[in-house]
Parts: structure tokens; C-alpha cells; sequence
């Protein structure tokens, strides 16, 4: 694992998936989230992934520092297999999400977000997509929503870098 | 993070959390997982970490070397919270349990489950208990459910290290 990760990108812009992104820092999981009211027919399960200097950096000072990149990792779920009868256990992987903090390249908050898919080089997606505005809106902690990762949430509860509009 | 954490007991012969756990490589996570018929009433996450070098053994061979460490860090869910409208995010820890490999303390298969509780130490489970004999019986790699953790079940396929009886 590289400690000193960066962000990288190709000629045209869009970022390159970290091949050992999995061993970065894990913040947790969700099954089926929705910010909207309709029902998903098919839960996935959504897992966090942070680099390493970063997280060091928010248990810290609980800020995200510049160089921030967090990988959304969407995985199908499943049921019934093995001996499990009930719940769910995550399966393949369906699709990759990115977000970075990187202030000389985002001109504004800093912050913008990438859609991998199963490719290994992400396009940035338009500001004028949702997930600018509601990260910005509603992000427990600037642009990212900490109120979904307990192992942080006490973290910046205690250096006072909750905003107030979760 | 240590990359060469190894097992630490007390002097009564009680497994140490290691405080660096939720630094360790996520393997997966479940929501609700049972094996037993019943209905749970209230499901929990289940987060599964292992030590780094365990890992790296295992992406290299398909086999858990001695000294593997894995960590299943049990977390309450909630539904409704800030935005969320559905499906489930994780909230607080409920429980740590912990499975390790340790030849030379534990003959037989080698392997010893843990129960922490919130405690920081955690007392070995008699063998005589469920887990040995099921994990033993049902686990895709020696004693571990690989079939679980689909980042790895892929390599144990590639390596031909899959037991039969999973």
C-alpha cells in the first residue's frame, strides 16, 4: 500500500482507479441506501473506501485534507448460498464511484466526483449533476457524508467539524 | 499500521484487540447474515478485517499463513437518519469477535475463536461451541468463509486452495 497516494489522472481528465484501492482504509458499508423514496428492487451494498493519509489526516484534525479520495465500491447482494438462510452477503462487483478533494484542480469547493463503472479510468461527472449539490448540502463533514461512517462521526463530533446541516 | 502485527495474549490466555483493527484490509461485509432459519429481529452489519500481512500471504498463495488474524467487527443498523429513506447504514459497534491462527497454541486445526464483547481483550471460546465445528465443516478455505468474501474467493479459485464442502 502506498501511503503517499495521489491523485491520477489521464491525459483527458478523467482519474485512474487505484489498483489497491481495497487496501485503503475501509468506513463502512450500506445495503440498499436510498436518498430518494422509491424501493430499490435489488439492494446493493455500498462500501467506503478512503486513502490512508487521508484518514490519518481526519483522525487528527477531522478534516478531510487536499489529495482526499474516497472509492465507492457498489456490490450486488445475495441471499441464499452456502449455509446462509437470511440476509444479505455481498457479491460482485457492479460498478465504481469516486470522489477527490483537490483544490488546485476543482476550482470551488475543491471537490469532484467520477463514475468508473467496471473501468479502470473514471470520467468526472458535470457539476450540474445531484451529487455535487446534496454532498454539498447535506455532507456531515465537507462534501462527505460522515453521518454514514460511525468510525469517523465521534471523531469529528470532537474536533467540532460537524457543519450543521445534516 | 503494523504490517507484522502478530497475536497478543494476556497472561490468562485472553486474545488483545489490536487497537489498529479498523486499519487492517476490509474483506466484506453482510447485513442480517444467519445461519440458522429464525428471523432476526433487528440485523446487524457484519464487518470482516484481517491483518495486512495475512492478506498479502493469502492474494500470493490462496492459504492463511500462521499468525492470521481476522477480526468481525459486529455493528448495529438503522434505517432512517439525515436523507437516508431506506435500506440500511451501520451504527454503532454491538460486538467483536475474532478468529486467529496460532499453531503452535492451538493444536488440532490451529485456529481459536475469540469473543471480545466491547471488551479490549477476549476470552477464547471452548471448543466444544458451534463456530469450530461449522467453520471447520463449511468454510470454503481452511476454517474461514471465504465463500463471504468475494474479493478473495476469486484468487482461492484461481490458487485451487477451495475445499469441497462449502
Amino acid at each position: 500500500m502506498c501511503l503517499m497516494a495521489q491523485p491520477r489522472y489521464t491525459a483527458d481528465g478523467q482519474l485512474t482507479l487505484p489498483s489497491d484501492y481495497r487496501e485503503w482504509i475501509f468506513l463502512s458499508s450500506g445495503l440498499g441506501m436510498t436518498y430518494a423514496q422509491s424501493m430499490q428492487m435489488a439492494p446493493a451494498f455500498t462500501n467506503v473506501f478512503v486513502n490512508p493519509a487521508a484518514y490519518r489526516s481526519f483522525v487528527s484534525t477531522g478534516k478531510w485534507p487536499d489529495k482526499t479520495m474516497l472509492v465507492l465500491e457498489i456490490r450486488a447482494s445475495a441471499s441464499k448460498g452456502s449455509i446462509n438462510q437470511g440476509g444479505s452477503y455481498q457479491g460482485d462487483v457492479v460498478g465504481i464511484e469516486g470522489e477527490v478533494k483537490d483544490q488546485a484542480k476543482f476550482p470551488g469547493n475543491g471537490w469532484a466526483f467520477f463514475g468508473f463503472g467496471k473501468s479502470s479510468t473514471g470520467k468526472m461527472l458535470p457539476p450540474s449533476e445531484d451529487c455535487y449539490s446534496c454532498h454539498a448540502e447535506h455532507g456531515a463533514v465537507d462534501n462527505t457524508f460522515v453521518q454514514f461512517y460511525p468510525a469517523l462521526l465521534g471523531i469529528a463530533r470532537q474536533k467540532g467539524t460537524l457543519s450543521g446541516h445534516n
